[in-house]
Parts: C-alpha cells; structure tokens; sequence
C-alpha cells in the first residue's frame, strides 16, 4: 500500500465544489471515478480542503492510497486520460504514509483575479471578476497591510459552512500584483472560513473605492459584524494557488 | 441612414462559424438578433469575411447601415446588452457611406497560439494547440521568412471553400513570438483561402520538428499540392487579430 499525492488544478465552472455530494457534478466525484478506472480499484480521496462551487485551482493536493503498482510519478499522465479537460493533474509523487493533504498542510494561498477596464474581453469572461470602477490603488494596498496577522475572522465568515471551532486564523501575507487594469490580489494563510477570502475581497474593493473606511477593520476585527464588511464577490475569479506542506 | 461600424470579438467554440447558416448557432446570427433586439429594426450586417467553426476574433470587423439615432460611440456597450458572454462589441463608430468591412480592406492579421509544453494547462485549453513536440525554434522562424511575399497559396488550401478567382495572395509579415513555451505565430496579408493560415502552422509546425524540409515551399508554390503541405491545425486556437484599412 503506498500513498500518492497529487497536485491538481480545475475550472470550478461546471462544478458544484470539490467536494463530492449526493447530487451535481464534483471535482472529486471526477477525479475518483477517473482513480477508479485508472486502477480498477475504489479509491477515496483526501483534499487539502474544500473549493466551493465555481472556485478554481492551480495547486489543489489531494492524496490517496492505492495498491496499484504503477510508477508513482507516471501516475499524473495516466490519470488525465481519464478526467474531462477542465481538470488536470500537474503532478504525482509517493509520500509518506502518514501524509495527509488537509492535516498536513501549514498553509495555503488564493488568489483573486480583477479587471477594471471598462469592457471586459470575452477571453476574460469568468475568469476575472469585472470592476469598472476607480480604484485607489494605495488604499487596497493599505487594506492589504490590515489583513496581516492574526485576527478573528469571523465577520468574514458566510452563514452555512461546516461549524468552526475557531474563528481565529493567521494570514502571513497579503498583496496586490497591478498589471494596467489588471488587479491580482494574493492571500496566504494558516485557514480559510467559508467564504472568507471572498468576503475580504469584497471588503477591500469598498475601501478601495472610498465607500468603506480603512478602520473599518477594527470594528470586524471585533468578530461576528458580517454586515459591516463587504459583499461576498463572486466565486469565478478566485484561484486556489497552492498549498504548503 | 447611417452607416455603422464595429470592432468585434469572440469566442469561436460554441458557434457554428461567424457566417449566418439554416442550422446552428453562428456569430452573425447572434449580432443580428442582438441589433434587431436594440434598434427594434432588421438589420444585415457585413463582416470582413466569415471566420470558420471555433475560430475566435479579436478584432472582426462589421458594418451596417440604420436610421436608430443612438449616437454611434454609445452602441457598443448597448448592443453588448444583448449578446452572449462570448461576444462582445469592442468599439462602435460612424463611418463614410461606401465604408464595406469587406472590400475596404487592405490587409487582415491572424494570430495562432501554440502551447509546447508537456501538459497544458486546464486554463489555456482550448486557447492554444497542445504540441509537446521538440521544436527548433531557428527552423520556425526561417519558415515564417519563405511566407513573406506573393505567392500562390492554392497548395495551402482546403477544398470546399467557396470558388476563388484567385489563389494568389501576398503576405506582408509573418513572424513569432516566443515566452517560454508558448509560442503566437502571427502573419498578416492582403487575403486568406479557406484553411490557409492553420494549413501555414501545420506546415511550419512540421518544418520546425523536423519533419518537412524548408525547402517544400518551393514545391508548394508551384501551386495545388495540398498533399506536401503539413495538416490542418485546429481551429480553437486561431484568431482574427485585426482587419487593416
């Protein structure tokens, strides 16, 4: 028995989330069905985490066990055959036995891709959240600067994910690559809640566009004002980028 | 009556082709139907030629005559309301009465993306042609140079293309770029026969591998050998770039 991870990525698009449900297409439901034809073997999948509907990856990890015997790194080629286009495994490689994608991992990085030029190219469509508005690009950069840190993030928290613990998490970084009227805004951190990065984002545009003060970080930070911050954008432009181990 | 002209771009994937067909879903069919929504009024438009099935446009251009009032600088995004998410209205302006998209003209520019890398990205499917084949670069760039000039292109020709007076066309610049491992093969002439510039990158492609010699295009200007000429690329990851007048 070994233990394989692999590193995926995905368009959320025509994906009702990662994780597998009763109903509704899933990237994992793909990916084990594709395991399962690959090995003709039932295989479960572990996930560094969920990707709500819609949300793409670049760098999602998953692991698995298998008895299949195939050369671990020949692995990711085999199993694109048998996946859709939309969803691709970039790599494969033997871990430890004790490895596990979501226990494992010390923290992850999304990114959350904006334009605002007026018009959107076609080639953008859906893959960038567009916000024709003007934008005070100092003032996201200082937004940016208040996310860093430890904080309770639960005013960043939809209503309906799984039940936290904690509300606490530690975000190590957070910054905005600008390109013309292209924005990247990238996150890292120990732990997401639900919607949380795109709660952020929703949070920073405002500020961004005057219609939120940056202080208003100290009253959210007080946890459990999801009114107070900004709206939950939408889920198309957000990229989980990678996942530390 | 006005004469109205627009810079438009698409998708290909989902259409049957730009020009208006009995069956299936085509750009043309789509614009009109967006124009008659807008302007309450029937209204033909003319492109600069038809692009075929998947092919994308960045810079299409069609005109139209109207007696809407709408001042011709706000049309665009007007019209935008009521097309698909894969075609969009880049600009709209008033032109001279004899402006035709078609015979004013004096040179179109394609490009074509090509992606050398072993897999390719889920996010640049469709967009670019998958070719994870070693390529010499040098070789490529010494095939553009043989297409510059005027030439009889019916060797680069599909058949069932509508009856052309004329195979001979003069190509004014064909070059590439190249970053990292994708590569835009772009070239622009005075005209182009039916598959004439994805028969071109199947060509080059071949040369470029090794396995055409650069010399054939001497052969292949001798006129109607399709057979020595390389295969016809597909269609995806062709766009119209721009229409010269």
């Amino acid at each position: 028995m070994r233990n394989i991870k692999l590193v995926i990525e995905y368009i959320g698009a025509n994906y009702n989330g990662y994780q597998k449900q009763p109903k509704g297409k899933t990237i994992q439901g793909c990916l084990e069905k594709a395991l399962q034809e690959l090995f003709n073997e039932e295989i479960t999948t572990y996930a560094s985490g969920r990707t709500d509907a819609g949300v793409n990856a670049l760098g999602q990890v998953v692991n698995f066990t298998t008895n299949a015997t195939m050369p671990a790194d020949k692995m990711a080629i085999a199993i694109n055959h048998h996946l859709p286009g939309d969803i691709r495994v970039v790599s494969s490689e033997q871990v430890y036995m004790n490895f596990n994608s979501r226990f494992s991992a010390k923290s992850k990085t999304y990114i959350y891709k904006i334009c605002t030029s007026e018009q959107l190219s076609v080639f953008d469509n859906k893959r960038y959240l567009h916000y024709p508005y003007p934008i005070d690009l100092e003032l996201l950069k200082q937004a940016c600067q208040k996310l860093v840190g430890k904080h309770d993030f639960s005013s960043f928290m939809s209503t309906g994910g799984p039940e936290k613990l904690s509300t606490i998490r530690t975000i190590y970084d957070a910054h905005v690559d600008i390109q013309d009227n292209y924005i990247t805004f990238e996150i890292t951190g120990n732990g997401f809640l639900y919607n949380m990065v795109r709660i952020i984002v929703g949070t920073i545009l405002e500020i961004a566009r005057g219609k939120k003060k940056l202080d208003v970080f100290e009253a959210l930070y007080q946890g459990n004002c999801r009114n107070l911050a900004g709206k939950t954008v939408e889920p198309y432009a957000l990229y989980l980028k990678q996942v530390n181990y």
